[in-house]
Order: structure tokens, then sequence, then C-alpha cells
């Protein structure tokens, strides 16, 4: 199964035992630097797991953790026979591919997000919950007040005064920086700090790239569906573009769809779909990237929520697979505060110019007190810290939905992987949506269906609960109300 | 000459001796609050000053700048015989005007601001430049680092969680009512919390604006000529709107073309016109005034750095004249730091839905942090405090600009009154604007001619000299060089 392409069982790997990171992890990136760099090519095979194994002084299941991972991520690809080679897929080496170093942690944002944001903010805001359940709305009462502060009076104290004048419109440089290391090492990007643009929230980045698509041409443009029902979908409306839906499955979008869609651009999140929860495959994952390049079109990804994966690592951002093709969409909404109004894009570099001066049309920039603070919160490690006392607070909040689910609802199914601030599930056949949420609401629970956050298609009835907020005692007794308005639809 | 409008001989006129507010200005407070408050009509005599110095027991002088003051704001009206009587265009009492308290100090941003800014700040970018006077430029090495930080610390140790969640477009509450505090005091506004929408510097601003007012069917909109020549122009002309010019006097904009031009919107610098700084008068104020209301149009007021008065008290904002007409836009870029990207609107009762949707749909609303430590920087007293110590420092640089004009290059006529932090001066007929500019480059001076800042308008050549970062010995050379440029394109 050898194939020219490349020696990759001279594959340099350096383990540092001392380092604090996992041995899979290192392997992991290690190779995964070594694709993107262009050092191993795409159809090069990689030594058997026992072999890299045996040569590194690892045992056998921290090479396969290694691989499956980054199989997972559509790197490589699993051949018969046992052999594992780099993805067709893959690229040769890009522009504005560094060497991408991939250690530790989960990375976040919400499609949901802005997306959900608005709407969970809304069902947060209606009178007379007892308990809601709206979505896209994270802990705000976990800022990290004092760990802010030191940054702020750090930035007051120490930064040069021309960072306080007009800058140009991608953001500080510090930022640009500090996010690419970031962004190369959890969310497995390809990066350079030439190609970030900071704005304000996934929301404004959504519609600079819809106001760049338009200008270049773009007619036609290519949503999930169920999908956030505000941002990209209105925004793309509001500029006259055609929207497509693409049914989403189980595993995130449906890619036969995609190819039938004569789209211009599509906005995906394949880290955790918004709102089911599935994970985009690596063959998906490849074959929304030869579509890309089959038509030239643009793949947006919503890269909202990947810092909470319980499970397991998340799965590497699919900009690292395509930095050519891929707008990477990032945000601090999920992970610090919405209020901050703070996200990031990675932006092919063709694109670059067009996206910064849509932002300076649009705003001159984005303030630089907080980009600057964000900078040094990061390059300090409040970043990590936070999302590491984050996770398990949301992820036992999912678990105690699930319990309770399970206890008083278990003829509901909830789908997706164990991540982020909300879970959808899955009504039985019998229940009416409509009628559910409004009973739920009767009983003083807030809550969405899936529904209206469908475009085309039409499938099972659902709810959208978002637990980031709630304490499990309240998730309990929410889940107690839902059972009772369903017990009510039912009837006797 | 008296009416029967009012029986402005009860003017009801409290002083304080002890409030640290000049007596002058008490008189003026009250005497615009009853016009704002619909307690005195168009048309009501006051009292001769005589009159009412006697009852007040203060001398007639207070009384005589009080109503000068308001002579010049466009709220009295002086007649024959010496009576002083409310203006004829003023409106009765209209939602949303309380009862604004004018007492001190000048108030400030930079219609150069964003528009001037982006021009001066690749001037000063530009290579080489011995002295730079690229305007659009505040002294960012005076921002008060020290006094903000304290604030961000308040805001950090006091705010309510709920605050860093999302918010609606219009911004925190906490700013919005220390703002319309701030503008009701000093810029004289008719504000009320409820009709402010905080954005993203000016730019952001006027953006929001323009496109609700396509939205509503807009089609022509005036700006200044010269105005900026970023901003508004190009936005305007990206939005598919006519854009067509009116020919900027000594005094501002003159009315006459406004009525021929068909516009369904003006953007005005009224209180120091940009470029050319002359101030509105109070006849042509009311024009405008008569002029919208007519045709139902909007004014747009950029007040962009009516902070910085040297010679006397600002003039009030056209806004407080016509708060159901008139948009009042101010910003912190030429006050504090352009890097803020904090700027303020105060938009009639019936545009501020359109305003607030827009801008949710481009951002979701400013960052938070900036918003409530700007709001504790303003109640606090640091805004002003702040404000009292720049003043000094521009002025005298001013004064070094017009010294070193009048001595090395007397027959270029300075224009417009003792404000802002740029003065034009006009060329005499023999010297070529762009000859001028290009000389001075190659003496290693940066200036702006005021030639591409014209739209359809011809007229003298001119300079735009920008002296806010630039210390007295810098701005001496400055002049020095463009002397001996000028010398070069006169020729032996």
């Amino acid at each position: 199964m050898r194939t020219d392409s490349g020696p990759a069982e001279d594959l340099l790997i350096e383990l540092n035992r001392d380092a604090g990171v996992s041995l899979h992890r290192q392997i992991e990136t290690s190779i995964r630097a070594s694709i993107q760099a262009g050092r191993l090519r795409a159809g090069a095979s990689l030594p058997p797991t026992r072999t890299l194994a045996a040569g590194l002084g690892v045992s056998r299941g921290v090479v396969v953790e290694a691989y499956q991972q980054l199989v997972a991520e559509g790197y490589l690809a699993s051949r018969s026979g046992g052999y594992t080679q780099v993805a067709a897929s893959m690229p040769p080496a890009t522009a504005g591919a560094g060497a991408a170093t991939s250690t530790a942690c989960p990375a976040a944002r919400s499609a949901g997000s802005s997306a959900g944001s608005s709407a969970g903010l809304s069902a947060g805001l209606s009178a007379g919950f007892r308990v809601d359940f709206g979505y896209g709305r994270t802990d705000v009462s976990q800022f990290p007040r004092a760990a802010w502060l030191r940054s702020v009076r750090t930035v007051l104290t120490t930064t040069p005064n021309d960072r306080f004048a007009y800058l140009d419109g991608r953001g500080v440089p510090e930022l640009h920086s500090a996010l690419c290391d970031y962004l190369n090492r959890v969310r497995a990007t390809s990066s350079v700090p030439g190609n970030v643009v900071i704005c304000n929230g996934y929301g404004q980045g959504i519609s600079l790239l819809i106001q760049v698509l338009v200008r270049r041409g773009a007619t036609r443009i290519a949503l999930e569906d169920p999908s956030s029902n505000d941002d990209a979908r209105v925004l793309a409306g509001a500029a006259g573009l055609d929207v497509v839906g693409i049914p989403v499955g189980p595993d995130g979008v449906q890619v036969d769809a995609l190819h039938r869609a004569d789209a211009d651009a599509v906005v995906l999140t394949p880290s955790h779909q918004w709102p089911t929860g599935g994970v985009l495959p690596a063959a998906a994952r490849a074959e929304v990237i030869r579509w890309a390049k089959s038509r030239d079109a643009i793949v947006v990804e919503d890269d909202y929520d990947a810092e909470y994966r319980y499970d397991r690592s998340p799965v590497g951002a699919m900009q690292g697979l395509a930095p050519d093709h891929v707008v990477y969409c990032g945000t601090a909404s999920k992970t610090l505060a919405p209020g901050l109004r703070l996200g990031w894009l990675v932006v092919p570099p063709h694109l670059v110019a067009d996206v910064a001066a849509a932002k300076v049309l649009a705003d001159r920039g984005s303030p630089v007190i907080d980009q600057l603070t964000f900078a040094d919160f990061l390059a300090r490690g409040e970043f990590d810290r936070h999302l590491r006392r984050m996770r398990p607070v949301y992820r036992r909040r999912r678990d105690a939905l699930l319990d309770a689910l399970r206890t008083h609802l278990p003829d509901l199914e909830p789908a997706g992987v164990a991540a982020g601030q909300h879970v959808v599930a899955w009504l039985p056949p019998d229940l009416d949506e409509a009628a559910v949420v409004t009973a739920a609401a009767r009983h003083g629970l807030g809550i969405h269906g899936v529904g209206p956050y469908r475009i085309a298609g039409t499938g099972p009835g659902g709810l959208i609960f978002g637990y980031a907020i709630l304490g499990e005692s309240a998730i309990a007794e929410g889940v107690a109300l839902l059972a009772a308005a369903i017990r009510e639809v039912r009837g006797p």
C-alpha cells in the first residue's frame, strides 16, 4: 500500500514526556503539522501502529488513539489491511499554513451562538417561566472578572500609545498572534496572524462575509437545515442571496444534497451541528472540501462551541484541512460572555483584504482595549484555565438533563455528541412539537422546538434544551414540568 | 412687541450662587429648558436684559451673555428695539424632550473624525515626513489610563451578571443615562435614555443611519461640500443613494442650496464645519430645520469635536431645536481615543426601533465593558476633568500654529473659529494647492489639501493643518518646512 508520495516511515516525531501533554496528543500534533506543512502528502502511508509504537517506545493504544483522531478530522484515512494513509483529499502545503501544533484541550463558540442567542435571550426574558431552557445563553455568572481585570491592568499600563489610535480593520496584532497560537494548538487550524480578522462576534463576522461574497458575485448560499434562523439566514436574504437548505442527519450535513445545491458558499457547524448536535465525519469533511475546490466555493465553518466536548477531545477544525477554501469563525460568546462581542475569522489569503475593507466600512475596526485584554488573557493561559474550570460545570448540567430525561421522559430521544451547552431531544411520533411547546409554556417551562429552525425540510418534532445557565435542580424541575406538559398533551 | 404666546416675564429662573456654575450659564439653561419643554413658545418675548438683570440681582452683562448664547443656538431671536423673542422656528414641546439642563463647559468629536481619521492616519503612517499635519488624529498619549482603569475596576466588581449576556442593540442602560445627562448639560441636546443608540464610533453610526434611510425610501442625500470623503460619502454611494454637495461658506453650509437639492437627508457639522471651520448661524439652523420639517427630511448632526472650543462656550447642538428631525452623532474618538470605537446617536423617536434593529443585524450591539466603563467615567466627572485638561493643550498647539503661519506665511488665510484639532488656511490665488502639497512632501512635510474633499464645488486652494498630536516646536518646524516648499513652488 506504500506509494511514492512520501517516506512516511521517516516520520520524525519527538516525544517529550515532561511536557504535560499526553503522548497520543504529541504524536497527533506532529503528524498533523507534517501534513499541513506538505511534508506528508496525499496518499502517503503511515507506519503500522505497532511499528510506530515500538519505534517511539509507547504502547500501541497511544498510536491508535492519535491515528483515530486524525482520521476523524479527515487528515488520515484507514485502508483495508490495517494501513493508514494521508487522506487523498489533503492538499499540498498552502499559503498561510504554518507548522500547526495541536496539543491540548478542547476549544469553543456557539453556532446557536448569536444565532441561538437572540431567541434564547428572548425566551430567557419572557416573564413567568419557572424554568427556561432557552438556548444560546452562557453562564456569565462565571465570567472570570478578576483575571480579566488583571489583563486590563496589564494592557493599560504597558500598551504603547499608538494602539489607541485608528488601526486597520483587522484588529490589533497582539490578538492576531495570540489567537493563532491558540487556534493552531487547540482547534488544529492552519492560521497565520496575517489572515485573522477580529470582529464583533460571529454576528458581525458572517455579515462581513456575506457582503464580501455578494460583492464577488455569489448568488446562492447553502445553510444547514435545520440551522439558526437569524444571522446567516436573515443576512443572506437581505443581501439578495438565494438560500438553500441542506438536510442534516445524525452526523451533520448530508453532502450529497450539497452537490445538488448549486451554491457559492455553505455555512456549516461541523464540530457540533446546531441544533441537532452531530459531528461531521471525516469522509463528509473531505467531500465538502472537494466540493468547494471543484467550484471555487467558500466553506464558512462556524466553530461556535467546540471548546466544550465532554467525552473526548474535540475534532479539529475543517479549516486546517483547506485553509484556502474555509473561513473559520470563532467567538468568545460561549466561553466568556456574549457581551464582549468578540469574534474572529481566519480567512483564506485571497479574501483577507476584502473582509478587512468590509470591516473598515462597517465600523473602522473593533474596540482595542478588549482585543488587547483578550490577547493578554490568552497568552497568560487564563483562557485555558477558565475552560478547564467550566467544562465540568457544563458537563454536570448536561448529565443532569440526560438523567432527568431518562427518568421522566424515556421516550424522548436525545441526539448528538456530549458537547456544548444544549441538547436536542426528538419527540416520539405521537407528539406534536408545537403542542408540546405551548403546553410547556402553560406549565411554566420555556423551551424551543426544532421546527422554527428548519428551512425547507421536514422531520421529527424535537425540543432544544439549553442547560448552560441552569443548576442541576432547576434542570430536574424543568424536565418534570415538561413531563407534566406532555401528559397533558397526550390526554387521559 | 409682546405677543400672546406666553408670559415670558413670569420666567422662573432660580440662581444658585454656590453651584460652581456661572450665572449666565444658569440663566441660559433655565430659558433653554423652558423653550424645550414648551413652557416658552415661539414668539414669546423675553424680558429686556436690564429688567431681568435687576430682577435676578445680577449685572446686565450676565443676562446679555445668556441671551447671546441662545440667539447663536437658534432658540432666541433679536428684534428691533432691543427686544428678544423665542424664535419663530421653535417647535412646541416634542416627544423625548425632557427638561434639558445645560450648564458647563464645551463638549467634542471630529467630523474629520473617522472621516478625517483614515486619511489623517495614512498621512501619519507615510514614511519619511519630518512633520505630519495629517488631520483626524487625537493625542492618544494623553488617554487617561489610570482613571479609565479605575472605572473598569468599578465595572468588573459591581456590575450585575446579566449585563454580560446578550443585550438589545441599543447598548447598556447605564450609558444611555450617563450620556443623556452629559449631552443635555453640555451640548444642550434634548435627549432621553430611550432615544440613545450606542455604536462603534461615528463610522458605524452613519452606516446604520444610511441603511435605515434607504430602507425607508430615501434616494438622495445632501452632504457639505467640502466634507469628509469617506464615511457618509462612500456609504451613501455604496447604498445606491444620489449624493449632492451643498456649498459651504465661511459660516457653514449655504442653506439656499439645500432647498434646491431635493434631498431626503442632510449630514451637517454645524458646530465646526469639517474641514473649513465655520459655525452655522442661528438663522441658518432654523432654516435647515424648517427645510427638514417641510419635507419630512432628516438632519444628521455630526458633532465631532464640539467639546473643543477655545474662545467661548460652544454653540449648543441643533438636535435640541428639533429632536424629531435631527439625529445627533457623538464620538469619543476626538476626546479620548479612536481605538475605543465608542460613538452614540440620539435618534428621533420614530427612528429608534429601526436604528436599533440595524445595529442588531450589524453586530448585535457594542461591547459592554467599554460602555459600562465610559458610563462610570462620565458619571464620576472624569470626562469633564479630562476635557478641562486637554483644552489648554490643544489651544496652545492651535495658537502656535497660527503664530507660525502669521510669521512665516502671512498671505495664507486661516479660516474658522477657535476650536477643534485642525485649521484650514486658504492659499492665495497664485498658489496651486496640489503643487504645494507635493512640494511640501518633498520637504518632509505631510499635509492634505482641501481639494480632495470637494464634491462638485470649486473654490480657493487650501491646506488642512491637523495639530492635535504635534508639540509646539514641531508645529513651528512644520510651518517653516511649508514656507520653504511654497518658496520653491513660487520659484525665483
